[in-house]
């Protein structure tokens, strides 16, 4: 019968079958039945059980299929096929232990591109990418666990408020973070302004955190859905970065690997964002959000307004003091909506039992009671971070140019252009012009007048955070220039355009 | 103004510019006036000159253009848009000198295939491949070169009959020719039947035969087009091979680099050839034809039938036997009456004085006389082969088993689908399943019947040459089976279906 290979076996049960041998392969999120031969021309046979979280293992029909090589997946792709969920298992797996090279993937991933992917497809797609590494469970910790994720913007602090706030609800937040690239900030970014906050945990510190604490926000571990940070690697030189379903397959692998039984996420649209028009946004949740109720979990999708910066400060020391702000029930009122917003999805999805009404009061409660607030000395804390800073903010602002820029006229703000803002804060330090760049955490810029509000020509309008006056300078013309007027009445925009789940 | 670089230059003349420096690079194919800096954010602008083989260097309009990246090109290619001459040089030489990787070129690639290239950007792209490498440039041993190209199919010994053929009218035929893969057959491998024959000419062996004899078909030289080699092997495993741009501009690059200055397209269509349908081929013989004439080529492309096999012989050694008594006038009439029209159109294209019936009178006259078969083996001779077994079919045909298979039945022939006659050559060991298999030369099949031909059951309808019984066996099912028969009359497909000029 030849040599007998297998694609990937995390708990393997061996057992005889007709004509070879058979194995069962078992993860946390998916059981199949394998059983092929690496002889030429030899056939393989695999059926892959249900999928989920906490499906039995249910197997499906055994299918016969022959030998796959990764260059005839490549061409039924290009010629529109749609890849069977084996068939993207196995070019996901083998490219991630290098058994397919670069080039092919880029071609795939090009094919993939200019033809799309089927809501199944993307699927199975995402679900190989999570189960390339190690995936995490979290329920000997917590009954369920709450993340969201941001597809990122200017301005957006909100994990650092929503976080605490829900876990003061008693839902536990247990996420995995990133870092900021070009305009768009990082919540990671945004924490390590705190003196001593530590990123880096082990998946044993991860866990005892979130169950003694209630929150816990660190950086991805390397062993998180490793094909996932190979493929996008790839994606990024080679021209395929905008496809829908790598997009979509990419963020939620991540997010089904690091365990979340609820995710919401904060799809952000217009110019400081990366989807930049509503249709595009709503498109990335629609399928982010199929991906997730497919593989078991709960999922639904704010789709918040990114036109211009959310709330008033922007720049990682700047936003931490904004964030506790708003739980000390003193930050700007749209930051306050937004957050109140994806938090009641947070604990909608936590507890189906509850109504987006007593979220809310929930929610109220732990902001006025202060429970909230403590619950972020608590978790700041627990992360090692110096939470005697947090109550004294001038502690955190600590640029060596602080200036106010006053209205170049009087007028009604009617837009500003949030990537300009973002760009102009790169551009201070506050964030990377390329992966891997040092930042400045105490640069920034606070807006003092946002769309829709009324200035009187030498009123501030910006304070800017800078480290030197070259910078200062530069930021002050782009900033101004973001700022567009209007004689008449400026409606704001939404802050959330629409919520699907 | 940073450090100043360039793509390629050949000859470079270097002379001052407003804010820089220009150089003009000049080669036998193409000059170009290119000035940029590598300082990031710097432009530079180049200008293509008119593009000919012996045009004089005449400069167009200096365009400014940002400094490329390739994955910038990717992109454009993907959201199909057009790329300039320098562009497609840049990524094209970037490529071969490694300074691109694999899997940017992959991605490109599937773009290509799935975008589509102008008329225009594949001519560039065949130039730039052209201009990879050595290019030669034969008018010191002959005023006018002429070269054929056949895409492939199954009996195809064309070259061998009407090189001399040619040659025997005063036309100097040069002419670099590939090796065999799957169902179809290569120049090469027939010609190596003859114990003796050289296939790796040196370019001055090369030159030297083609002024001393008038006729040479050697290996093609690594060094001619190495872009194309490398692109080529890149696109068999990218699953980006059948794009007609890609293809089209894979043959004429070489063709163009060769140095001929007329060249006759044989595009095969069929059940036996790459392209299925007429439309296809015609597609193919189009693109081939506008690439060569834009380069300031004399191109045609004569489009011929390859359902059935070529001639009546499929195997090296048989079909150097059935070319070698077509030049005595004892040729099957198909295969006869295929090289006359090649070779008219060669000569025409040699000598636009010339009209078809003069080419057709000077031809049969080159036959008749016995010039023809003299030129062959004159030419045979000069590349070491042994002209005596030439003369004695015997000492080629060689093979340790010839059996004769009788017709299964009565009736006329139908169809005999080339490609399985291909599949069964293959199968006997006279062509190769993976690149650089070896062969044997010895095996093949003759066959006794075409379609549109009579014949009574128990009447010879093949002889299989075989190395032993088993292979025997098998081909002989398969070419029993590649036969369908008619109870009424069959008209025998067209030999040619059109001539693209």
């Amino acid at each position: 019968m030849g040599n007998w290979t297998f694609v990937r076996a995390v708990r393997v049960a061996c057992f005889p079958t007709g004509g070879g041998r058979a194995f069962l392969f078992s993860t946390r999120l998916c059981y199949t039945l394998v059983a092929y031969s690496d002889k030429p021309g030899a056939q393989h046979r695999d059926g892959l059980s249900s999928v989920g979280r906490r499906a039995p293992p249910v197997l499906g029909p055994l299918v016969w299929r022959r030998m796959m090589r990764a260059v005839d997946l490549i061409i039924k792709k290009r010629d529109g096929g749609i890849l069977s969920a084996a068939e993207i298992d196995y070019f996901c797996q083998s490219y991630t232990r290098g058994d397919i090279p670069d080039y092919q993937a880029a071609a795939w991933a090009m094919a993939v591109l200019l033809k799309g992917m089927t809501r199944q497809e993307t699927i199975d797609l995402t679900l190989s990418m999570a189960a390339s590494g190690e995936t995490l469970d979290l329920h000997d910790v917590a009954p369920v666990v709450v993340d969201k994720h941001s597809t990122g913007g200017v301005g957006d602090k909100t994990t650092i408020a929503v976080a605490p706030l829900v876990a003061a609800c008693g839902l536990p937040v247990g996420k995995m973070s990133g870092r900021g690239l070009g305009f768009s900030g990082g919540t990671l970014d945004k924490l390590e302004a705190i003196p001593g906050y530590e990123t880096v945990l082990s998946i044993e510190q991860f866990k005892a955190q979130l169950g003694q604490v209630g929150v816990v926000v660190a950086g991805q571990s390397g062993d998180l859905a490793p094909a996932d940070a190979k493929l996008y690697a790839l994606r990024d030189v080679t021209g395929t970065v905008p496809s829908l379903p790598l997009i979509a397959s990419s963020i939620m692998s991540k997010k089904i690997a690091a365990g979340a039984d609820a995710i919401v996420l904060d799809v952000k649209t217009g110019t400081g964002a990366f989807m930049k028009t509503l249709d595009e946004a709503r498109a990335l949740a629609r399928i982010m959000v199929d991906i997730g109720q497919g593989l078991g979990r709960q999922v639904s999708a704010v789709i918040s307004d990114m036109n211009q910066p959310l709330g008033r400060a922007v720049g990682n020391a700047l936003e931490v003091i904004e964030a506790v702000d708003t739980l000390r029930g003193k930050g700007p009122a749209d930051f306050c909506q937004h957050c109140m917003v994806v938090a009641e999805q947070m604990l909608v999805l936590g507890d189906p039992s509850l109504d987006l009404a007593s979220a809310r009061s929930l929610l109220r409660d732990a902001l006025e009671s202060g429970r909230a607030l403590d619950k972020l000395m608590a978790w700041i804390s627990a992360q090692g971070g110096d939470i005697t800073v947090l109550g004294d903010p001038p502690a955190l602002r600590r640029a060596p140019l602080v200036r106010s820029v006053p209205a170049p006229r009087s007028g009604i703000v009617r837009a500003i252009d949030a990537m300009e803002v973002g760009l102009a804060a790169v551009e201070l330090g506050a964030g990377r012009a390329r992966k891997g760049d040092p930042i400045d955490h105490s640069v920034g810029v606070v807006l003092h007048a946002k769309v829709g509000e009324e200035v009187r020509a030498g009123d501030p309008l910006l304070t800017i955070h800078a480290s030197d006056g070259d910078k200062l300078a530069a930021a002050r013309r782009r900033l101004l220039a973001a700022y567009a007027w209007s004689e008449g009445d400026v409606e704001p925009p939404p802050l959330v355009y629409e919520v699907i789940c």
